[in-house]
């Protein structure tokens, strides 16, 4: 594993799962800096001190910005822009940013509205990691073992940026990739956040059902797996649809289509059309989790 | 847990993982009788012996049936009609029959269809269990455990046979439910036939993509339990949608129609309908699974 980069203070803005679970996988690599969480609620950050996964909490945060050398954004995505502009004027010319922002343009924009330009020390990224709990109690320091962090430079980054939050991540037991914003945002649509509206869509047209009669009493527990990111914070998934409406719009769209294929088929009693799609989904499905850990 | 009904020779046709569980299950409430496994491959029914699931395997359904005075048809559903039209010569007139169909209304047509009215001991069932492994490798004793069993009985169904197969059940740890087949199929085309079309369409379409580029490569966890129902039996599914097609067929669309209103939204940036539909699904999941074990 690689060691940590040697940052003197950290600031983590936002403690909770993905912040929370930053601060101790840190730790458990051997993290030698202080570990500072900024936030807005004080109970809350104090929580993350007694739990041993922050050194200090403040709500302060152009405080906590001016003394930091380290700084990872872990708000929701459209609070990135908001916590950037409370920052700026208070940053210090050598800190290193970077966020875990499930969207990567609309960070990108937001940075570049704030700042003018995407700064050198700026560096976009995103663990593919999470469950479906939120808060700082859910948070653990394996989290991000073996999981892919795909962080998005742009031509202004700079390489020593890179680094030092390649090295962060990489502590972390993450194995980190690059790709373009653009291309993060389709395939992120497309794995994750069309699955999400799926599963949300699906609970709730049930549960109109559900008042009248139980349902979810017969549901078994394929059911429960297929529903289980639909119990993931809502607000969270509504920044993330707005952030990333155009390649989730079209993720819908595309998906959407195939889907009128399908009722045709059930409808028509089309079996081999039935057949065909329901064993090259099983086979890329089977395929796909052979190959992964 | 109840006792196992008395029944001398139990003929299970189809040794799959249901069919397997099942003897396992009555084995291990203490079921006395022979267990005699029927199936078309009689390597896969030795393999079953071998495994201490079933006592004896035969490839003679007729025969099978001859002797038999309980009957459980495990084969897929678009198989139910010519089992039963196998077997029809050769059954005795005390045999309680019943199946582990994952639709109703067809296994009651398919049975009339073949004796020309509802036999008094013919009882629909389907137990709500499964995984998505298929064969007797996979059978397990307690897959029944806590899970429920819908029976399905018709005005000609008796009660004495209604009995048995209610005590088989429960002595498999199965809770008992009755309700009718028309019922069922639309429970059951909402609950799970529908999330299984979706997952298969879901992954079918992101694999065409994947062909162009390592898409799931960057999927997570949750994309992994949202996607397991799509390594289920494709042939087993397209004969659920086949047998099932009026109930899922409305499913699908009612389930789009919601579709339609969540994709104007995201397009339209329209954050109340996100966050009420999100958060009225993360509602009836979470009690949902609060409610069940």
């Amino acid at each position: 594993m690689t060691a940590p980069p040697p940052l003197a203070r950290l600031l983590i803005v936002g403690v909770g799962l993905i912040g929370g679970s930053l601060a101790r996988a840190l730790r458990r690599a051997g993290f030698a800096g202080e570990i500072i969480g900024c936030g807005r609620s004080l109970t809350h950050l104090e929580r993350a001190v007694e739990l041993g996964v922050i050194d200090q909490a403040t709500t302060d945060l152009a405080a906590a910005a001016a003394e930091a050398d380290g700084i990872v954004l872990c708000v929701p995505v459209l609070a990135i822009e908001a916590v950037l502009r409370e920052l700026a004027p208070h940053l210090r010319h050598d800190a290193i940013i970077t966020d875990v922002g499930s969207t990567k343009g609309s960070v990108v924009a937001a940075a570049r509205a704030v700042f003018g330009t995407l700064p050198a020390n700026f560096v976009p990224g995103h663990p593919i990691a999470g469950t479906e709990r939120n808060g700082v109690e859910a948070s653990f320091a394996e989290l991000f073992d073996g999981r892919r962090v795909i962080l998005t430079p742009e031509p202004e980054t700079g390489g020593a940026a890179l680094e030092r939050v390649r090295e962060l991540w990489q502590a972390c037991g993450a194995d980190v990739v690059e790709m373009s914003a653009e291309h993060h945002d389709q395939v992120l649509a497309e794995t994750s956040h069309l699955p999400h509206v799926l599963a949300y869509t699906l609970v709730d047209n049930l549960a109109r059902k559900a008042e009248r009669r139980e349902i979810f009493r017969y549901a078994a527990g394929g059911f429960r797996d297929f529903t289980r990111i639909a119990s993931s914070d809502p607000a969270m998934w509504r920044d993330i649809c707005l952030a990333n409406r155009a390649a989730l719009g079209e993720a819908l769209r595309d998906f959407r289509a195939d889907l009128d294929r399908i009722i045709t088929a059930v409808e028509q009693g089309d079996e081999s059309t039935l057949i065909d799609r329901f064993s090259r989904a099983k086979t890329a499905r089977d395929r796909f989790t052979r190959e992964e850990p």
